[in-house]
């Protein structure tokens, strides 16, 4: 028999499946939700429902955004002529975080993955490359991570994709500890891989 | 400048505040919100308010319940005559995972600890001394937590409160680690500990 009320056991099931929240952890957060303030647990609430509600996808670069577009798409200060390549639009906040660059983005949405059967057709590469085709690009920077996965993806973009245009295409500098994850570099290091980048064609 | 949409801002915020939740966990929550279904999100944000709205804490023993009274004083099946002393709800759920414990049980809502300011008077331990004098109690189980102010609170209910009143009163056995947390003890570990209870006065 189980010994919580029922809504307690629903939430930290539904706690349990976040990622990283196992079911001690949710057990942990469901009862620090009961003691905390009303006015609290609803604008946690709230902030997961207008997550879903008002956050899509940019239509260019495919960063999340409040509206079609994102800030860094809709921003005019931001160089028109070179694009960065990462994987997920978590990797911005790391990139826009050093500083050292002023381009704009474009997130694959994933990397090629063979074992998890992601090909290079489930990410965004067709845009990427409609891009660099239609708009007045002179850079592109492949952000992918230091890893096998982003390796790959990055050469395959470098040496498939992108060789058909008149356009530099560069890679993050060593710098970066290989097999690591863009998430967790520090800002410096992430900054001076951002300033060595290396010419791959 | 930040590079998110302002509702992903908002959701990393609230997040964040969790307990056990960084900013990297709380982001990488957030992510994994937008990428869900909808219907997935929106049942974790009802699962949270549903907390607030439908739980209490039972009248009697101040167990979570979603009435007056929780589901184990609502049961008749339960010794009526054995009360199981517990610093949080969350410590009842270990203790019926053990099956060793047929009994009723009291949360004191915390624990003694002159440090954080919090005396004998902001626990339940009135409650229970009202509970032993009314109800017809002949055994009370002291299980606060092995770590000092669990035995600081055993020892005060058991020498100042309960000395004044027939009852047996006992203390879990050795077995659990001492310095140690009762949420993190297996399940047999805590029932031995159960069976081999001391008698303190």
């Amino acid at each position: 028999m189980s010994s919580y009320a029922k809504p307690v056991e629903v939430a930290i099931d539904e706690l349990g499946r976040l990622p990283g929240i196992g079911p001690k952890s949710a057990q942990r957060i469901a009862f620090h939700l009961l003691k905390a303030d009303r006015v609290d647990a609803q604008r946690l609430a709230d902030s997961i429902v207008a997550l879903k509600e008002k956050v899509s996808f940019c239509q260019t670069c495919f960063n999340v955004a409040e509206g079609d577009t994102c800030q860094i798409c809709d921003d005019p200060r931001r160089d028109q002529h070179v694009l960065c390549v990462v994987e997920e639009p978590k990797d911005i906040a790391s990139i826009e975080k050093t500083g050292a660059f002023t381009g704009r983005y474009h997130v694959l949405m994933g990397v090629i993955d063979p074992l998890a059967g992601i090909g290079p057709e489930q990410l965004k590469i067709r845009e990427l490359a409609l891009r660099v085709a239609g708009e007045d690009i002179t850079e592109v920077i492949l952000c992918t991570n230091p890893n096998l996965e982003g390796e790959t993806t990055a050469s395959f973009i470098a040496s498939k994709v992108l060789n058909l245009f008149e356009v530099r295409v560069t890679r993050l500098a060593s710098g970066l500890p290989v097999g690591g994850d863009l998430e967790y570099a520090d800002e410096l290091t992430l900054g001076r891989a951002l300033e060595g980048r290396q010419i791959l064609t």
